[in-house]
């Protein structure tokens, strides 16, 4: 059965107007009809359709069922957005598909893209996180300068790591440093890498440089082996 | 420097035609200009180019750099193409990045596409080989049917996994199944999964049915995160 969002149904019992015009102008949905809602914050509500506004079609709640994410711990990857969208907007849908908690798009330094829409991912990862049956949305910053970010961190009670390719700085393998259970950041700069000032106050934060093994991988490949590392650590434990 | 492909160079001392044609008339090289060339079995040459013919550009070896893989074992995805080709095409870049040996597209009962082209899936592959640096090319196979590639496979001296979403079916989770340091095949069916009978010829010849973890993965994703869990293993002891 098709999914709706509706982050807002306990509140407005209502379907959002984009998903009200896919109800009822693409799919044909009339009232009493059955659908599912999910509201991205873990919970599936089995409703049924009061009315067809296309605008902010109404229903009523049968039942709510807990669908929580399937990982403990509270993964946070920050990445400078590509120069080419569609690569940004492919990591967004594969992160939700593993599974992370938020996603930050980061300004750095050197980043090639200095700007992006967060409801254009937003809209990518509600889709993703429709397909692959999860219940689950996550957050979605807007577009974060690194030193914002660094100033938001403390690195206590969580685990911080930075993605650098310099050979010369030592770091250690993501896949060795982790701790399985804890709650994670982890920061993928963009093409041009991070500069060594950035990574220098990084560090200053509590950050620890590491890589993803022997590999060479383009940005967001970095960043989804970061997240995958993580969670592939995490089934291993059984976390 | 921007590398070029030349799998024969040792037989021929020449660029083949389509990378000639870029080194001479997109990057204009010259006669006497040096080039790095990689023939995808991991070897890194350095080169004087000799004459500057768009068709095969003559080079004289100066060097020979070996870069083997990183990687020990042998990994090979037999993975059915997803209807979508880009998916399919993003796949393979990302193969590559992350470092597999062999791709077979694979023909199955449910597939939504039943022919693919090799060649234009090599020529993503050596796109992603040169951009993560590496001189290793993955052996990409002809669309095979699951039958023919069954018929190949012996699992013995190798792990064999087929990645399987019906619940129903006991499956082992493959970060737990898989033995660090040993060669590895990997199924992975089409978006409407293996049929019973398809699964039952596999495990006849010896896969085991696997998932990679609670979340519902697409056909591209899971093959990636399939192999991506192995490299990770292999990391973490070592390999």
């Amino acid at each position: 059965m098709i999914r709706f969002y509706a982050p807002d149904i306990e509140t407005t019992a209502k379907l959002p107007a984009d998903e009200s015009a896919h109800a009822v102008r693409v799919l044909r949905r009339r009232p009493g009809d059955e659908v599912e809602v999910v509201d991205g914050r873990g919970t599936l509500y089995r409703c049924r359709l009061v009315t067809d506004d296309h605008r902010g079609a109404v229903v009523e709640i049968v039942g709510r069922v807990p669908l929580p994410k399937v990982w403990k711990p509270y993964i946070t990857v920050a990445v400078a957005p590509t120069k080419h969208l569609d690569r940004m907007e492919w990591l967004v849908e594969k992160l939700v598909e593993i599974g992370v908690d938020r996603i930050v798009p980061l300004r750095c330094a050197r980043s090639e893209r200095k700007e992006i829409k967060a409801e254009r991912l937003e809209r990518i990862a509600v889709s993703a996180m429709k397909q692959s049956l999860k219940a689950v949305m996550p957050r979605i910053d807007p577009m974060t300068s690194l030193s914002s970010f660094l100033s938001e961190t403390r690195c206590t009670g969580e685990e911080c790591y930075i993605g650098y390719c310099d050979a010369e700085t030592p770091r250690l393998l993501l896949a060795k440093a982790y701790t399985p259970g804890a709650d994670v950041k982890i920061l993928i700069g963009p093409e041009g890498d991070f500069s060594p000032e950035e990574v220098a106050s990084a560090r200053a934060a509590g950050y620890i440089p590491v890589t993803m093994g022997d590999n060479r991988l383009r940005t967001e490949t970095a960043a989804l082996v970061g997240c995958d590392t993580i969670q592939i650590l995490n089934q291993l434990d059984g976390f």
